[in-house]
């Protein structure tokens, strides 16, 4: 028996439909068994998370996202909350699909503009691009961002379609300031085009939130929960709500992230899918980031997998003190599109140039509903794809660099559900093995607190203007503040058609 | 005066309404000046390219993709087909807008099938995303890829509308085995709807190429040159065919990028936005890839442009040997989507985790077309997006992360094919720094032959499937191959309904 194949063989997890190989990566002999002793602490504290301990000490939180496809395991009030939120999201669908619910003009919801950022965007739209058909109940557009003429493109798509379309605006703080943005400008639409906005939207939010008072007069509220972070709140009603809507199978999604979890509960790190990629990226990485992770799905409709796990792992993962408050400056770097299509692009560097990196390959073995054609005789335009990606792993291997294989047999519901529970578990299996918070995110006020201060220096800009020109130093001057943040503003105003009165040697 | 101002001044560099800032880096004083004199090699290697010096010495090819944009300097049979061929895009374009050429059926044609990948898509979907509208002449959608579900999903979207549609294959080799069968597969579904594929394609590739064989009785064919490589060809036939037909500003793609290339002509590292990027890029990255750049337009219009950049940079930089044949391992790795979405994805990780990167930020200052709401007294969702720019870059610079950041008046044709030249030129410029050659992708074979052999085994597996069930093993055993290749291939096979008769413990 060839050496390649015994330990292929030996090293290969599969469980529920999803097989794990991490036999390309130049592990010792005797991985991951070695590792099986240290690896009690993350299940042990993965077991604790489940049962309702604080799992984010930063924030005094409990970390309840395995319970929303298990509900049985969570507290009684969150289990209540669980199942009545998931009760409502299926039965607002459907009276939205049947026009039960309609648009201020009596019109049936056709299509549904999602409005949110970060954890309230990348798991629906991951979900929507991965599930989604020409045959949907209703189709979704994003306000994802805070650009203007992003928002005026979708708004544009829409255009004719409004008083179809039911606006879902997402924030689980109800605070953040793109959403708010997005909310408005969304409204200020439906208000030119003569339509009450408050018959078109519903949100999803924290009880009490900005947003919670903003939409009581609404068609609908649905909650979102402290023990539910952002970047794992895809299957709370963050993501059940738009993929619902769509006519999605939530259910699937469901009962794939519930068997999943059941399945990276085994204490037994090579039978454990999440424990062996929580050791391998471990390995791969050196354990604290060494190498980024490239994610190559070979099937178009997992283009957005990187982005998702973009915020799930940097997120999680980067940050700068461990739990003993020792500055660490971990994290993992993720980037990567699809297969065979990034070949096209880069892998001439991964394969010849810095090595800094390592990958993960998803293969779908599912090519299509129907048979399909041949390209040449006896070989389909899959067969292609699979080739290529083997291809490639080959030609990796071969300079060293070391690879990782996840291989589903489809891109269902079930099949997406339990990847999103996969990574989820990978990352808090990691966490724990690097001694790091998960579930907070402390470095993200910063940026925030600096973007408010832009914004108040920008008023106090605006009003020191008068009529008298004067450059940007005699204005920040007067106003104490740095030439250059003044400078960037009245740039940028002055680009508007606004503020055009004031004047200096970099003013365009 | 501030020193932040000081040094925010002296280290501007404003060309043709482009502004580069690189005040953000942790550089000494006297950069860049200090690299002045080394940098006369990268200013020589570009002048003796645009020249015609054979600047791809492994393919002993000219590389000519300066003169697309200023043809007066290019040698005068490449002048001739320049010219020629941008003539024959426009007249060709305007007679499928003004229905003088036709689908089989007699339909004006309002949409594009485009099928390329890599250098054949990257900068058409780029282009296509940053400058279309519901008012463009024809929608454009694309195969990139030999996903069969993928191909499903676009043929699907089009349904009803493929008499309408005109295919454009694009292929500088003409043997791009993913193009190829995204061809055939567009030309099964033009046969099942009834219709004469010939009448509806169009090709852009090589003289006497495969493609070009094969588009002998097509509606049309345009030249690719062995002078213009797949990464820079987006102002080539390439991307200006697509272009033409969505209805875009082909002369204005020109003309940026002419004016863009003649701002970096000139020799003084500070006064040439090139230059100065490319050092910007060495200094961040200690020359040798050492951290990646995150490219974060603030843009949802420019989210492609990392994608785009991705192949750019990587493909170009990413390199086993340098020019004398020394191994170096060099390279730059690129990723990010846009703000200030990716703030609320992963900038937790850049600010406080793994140091492992700078920021490119690109600020647009051109928020929308019309004026648009206010979200708060005198505040607009575009000074948000200028915010949460500054903002992010200021928590990033006080943990140390270091930032460039290039400004653009909007995001028109004329800017987008000024940012091509300019990234162009600046990798051009880079890789005389670290003295590799730019041009050509040695590491891009390997994967394919080992696809290709992959295939071959596929049909010895087929052939080698009789009425007797056997294992893998016997079965790799009788055709003498690697088992874990056949277990792929007989598992790949298996879930899509083809030798289900083979067997084994593996088989699912």
């Amino acid at each position: 028996m060839s050496a390649n194949w015994k330990r292929y063989q030996e090293l290969l997890c599969v469980v529920d439909g999803v097989t794990l190989d991490v036999s390309k990566l130049k592990t010792p002999s005797g991985w991951p068994a070695s590792e099986a002793s240290r690896f009690e602490r993350a299940f042990d504290a993965m077991d604790a998370l489940e049962k309702g301990a604080v799992a984010n000490p930063d924030e005094q939180r409990r970390v309840g996202h395995y319970w929303l496809r298990a509900p049985e395991l969570a507290p009684t009030e969150e289990r209540a909350a669980i199942t009545d939120t998931l009760s409502r999201v299926k039965a607002f669908s459907a009276d939205v699909h049947m026009g039960r619910v309609v648009g201020s003009t009596g019109s049936k919801f056709s299509r549904a503009l999602i409005i949110g950022i970060g954890g309230s965007a990348l798991g629906p739209q991951l979900a929507t691009d991965a599930l989604g058909s020409t045959s949907d109940k209703m189709s979704l557009s994003f306000f994802d961002n805070t650009d203007p003429d992003g928002m005026d493109r979708v708004l544009a798509q829409l255009s004719g379609a409004l008083k179809e379309t039911l606006v879902v605006v997402i924030s689980k703080s109800g605070g953040t300031k793109e959403t708010r943005n997005g909310m408005l400008e969304a409204k200020a639409a439906f208000e030119r085009a003569g339509f009450d906005f408050a018959k078109h939207a519903v949100a999803v939010t924290g009880a009490g939130s900005e947003l919670d008072k903003a939409a009581a007069g609404w068609l609908a509220r649905f909650p979102m929960w402290d023990w539910v972070g952002g970047r794992t709140s895809q299957l709370s009603a963050v993501g059940l709500l738009p993929a619902a809507l769509q006519g999605l199978d939530v259910d699937g999604l469901l009962a794939g992230a519930r068997a999943m979890d059941a399945a990276t509960r085994v204490r037994d790190v090579q039978k454990n899918p999440a424990a062996l990629l929580a050791l391998a990226w471990h390995h791969a990485s050196s354990g604290r980031g060494a190498k980024d992770l490239v994610v190559l799905p070979y099937k178009d409709r997992l283009l957005l997998l990187s982005r998702y796990l973009q915020q799930l792992v940097m997120e999680s993962l980067g940050k700068e003190k461990d739990l003993d408050g020792k500055v660490v400056e971990q994290g993992l770097s993720v980037y990567g599109n699809k297969g065979s299509t990034d070949q096209h692009a880069y892998v001439q560097q991964l394969r010849d140039g810095v090595a800094n990196h390592f990958v993960l390959f998803v293969e779908v073995l599912k090519d299509r509903p129907s048979a399909g054609i041949e390209v040449e005789p006896g070989v389909t335009s899959g067969d292609y794809l699979l080739g290529f990606l083997l291809g490639t792993r080959a030609a990796l291997a071969e300079k060293g660099r070391e690879s990782i294989t996840l291989t589903v047999p489809d891109v269902s519901a079930r099949t997406l559900g339990a990847l999103i529970a996969l990574f989820e578990r990978t990352v808090g299996f990691y966490a724990t093995l690097i001694n790091i918070n998960a579930y907070h995110q402390p470095g993200v006020e910063a940026g925030k607190k600096a973007a408010e201060s832009v914004l108040a220096l920008q008023k106090k800009v605006v009003s020191a203007l008068d009529a008298t020109p004067r450059g940007v130093e005699q204005i920040a001057e007067a106003i104490s503040a740095e030439p250059e943040t003044v400078f960037q503003i009245l740039r940028h105003l002055s680009a508007n058609g606004r503020a055009t009165h004031a004047a200096g040697k970099y003013a365009r």
